[in-house]
């Protein structure tokens, strides 16, 4: 049986591709309308796994994604880094001087601002690429694009008015696979925790003092405001080396004595 | 002559309110179409000062006016904390049932998404709270509502269906006063500073070292991606105390040689 992975968007969405990067074009891709119902859909037993967008290397953080694995049972069973190339996408015919409209996601309209500054059009933010992709050719509209990925221009029989419309080319989004167990130890992991810093001056710095005394690595740190409470912040971090590493293992038994609270995400072998 | 200040959105935005609770009823205030606009306002001498959201207590940082202070000469020069009231607002004579679609900044949007499970409505993304009340009132659409304040509603003729609609009350936002200059010291001030950590192991903790064994502390701590190196981080922090505090000014030597940059950002009053 093939694998099977939900991912946010529609057919042809970013997410998609790095579905079929990371599981091979076997993959069965199940769409779902937001990441919410992607961490839904993989803990109801719907499909095997999940894949959900976590920063982007120019937009920074998804921070949905962050919430939702504060409070999700699931693991992160990996991570994929995939290279975005966005591309202006029309029905046949349309000319690039006509257009009225360009539709996508805010962060595609965001990360291709100065190519749309270039054109007359009014940049019309909508819930996802690939989606934008569908609605133009489903209600074929003539004088407006879609920003999405070559992939969602072939299923929806676009043509692709401009390739690489993107300001800054150093643009990748890093997703996270999530599913019911982390990984095993490969000899190149990481692993993401949360936890709590207790609101005392210093709280922060003596938490991660018990990481860079033992040489562990932080790759990434990130503070989340707490829900409940405005102005304190839990911090997101992601570390080299398995949470079965014995350097690993201590360094998370002291840090619960520093923290209000500690939540190791998981242990997922590091992406190319 | 009054204080003439630049904030994103229409008249009847979140931002706008800001300006008012910190410069007082008799501000001039000066709508932008984007957070960009604003910092362009303030640095070519249209307004003296401009208002830019920095980070909602649900939601998390404003990543665009992080971005924009960390290329701009302009300063923070101030604080402010505001509640977030949502309404739902229609023009008059239209029902909660009859409602079709919804129309508000998508924060707004998700910060309602449990009220806005309960209608049948469609969700649609907006730029502006402010700006989609007006438009509902210029369109005349008598099936929709808008997300936005109470004063949106009042300056645009539209009837409040709905206030509070909010899934959780704790919803504030926080505001940098953005200027030539920052401000001098009150005795409780706080400083934003941004800098690059070295791609080292233990570079941000040895970094972070500065602050903590000179006892000051550090409020908020935030990565931003490197937009011209992917997966390199630069830190947002925010510290109790003054950048002419002779702590602060020895933290901040020692920093600039374990960083690739520092850039003080500004000092200010603390918000109450």
């Amino acid at each position: 049986m093939n694998t099977s992975v939900a991912f946010q968007g529609e057919h042809g969405a970013y997410s998609e591709q790095a579905v079929f990067a990371h599981f091979g074009p076997t993959a069965s891709t199940v769409p779902c309308r937001s990441i919410r119902d992607v961490f839904e859909s993989v803990q109801e037993g719907r499909v095997q796994y999940g894949i959900v967008p976590a920063e982007n290397s120019l937009e920074g953080t998804v921070n949905q994604t962050y919430d939702l694995l504060l409070s999700s049972p699931l693991k992160i069973n990996g991570e994929i880094k995939q290279r975005i190339v966005h591309c202006l996408l029309a029905i046949p015919g349309t000319k690039l001087e006509n257009l009225r409209m360009i539709y996508s996601h805010p962060q595609a309209l965001a990360q291709c601002a100065t190519f749309l500054r270039s054109l007359k059009a009014e940049a019309i933010p909508a819930y996802d690429t690939a989606g934008s992709a569908k609605m133009i050719q489903e209600k074929k509209i003539s004088d407006a694009a879609a920003i999405a990925s070559e992939r969602a221009g072939e299923l929806y029989g676009l043509i692709v008015l401009k390739k690489n419309i993107e300001d800054n080319p150093e643009n990748y989004t890093r997703f996270f696979v999530i599913g019911h167990t982390d990984s095993p130890p490969t000899g190149s992991d990481k692993t993401s925790i949360v936890f709590g810093a207790a609101h005392t001056p210093g709280s922060l710095y003596k938490a991660l003092e018990e990481f860079a005394s033992r040489g562990i690595n932080m790759t990434k740190l990130e503070s989340r405001p707490v829900r409940t409470t405005p102005w304190e912040y839990d911090f997101f971090i992601d570390l080299d080396g398995h949470r079965t590493d014995s350097a690993c293992q201590e360094a998370f038994e002291a840090v619960k004595n520093k923290t209000t609270f500690i939540k190791i995400l998981g242990s997922y072998p590091r992406a190319k």
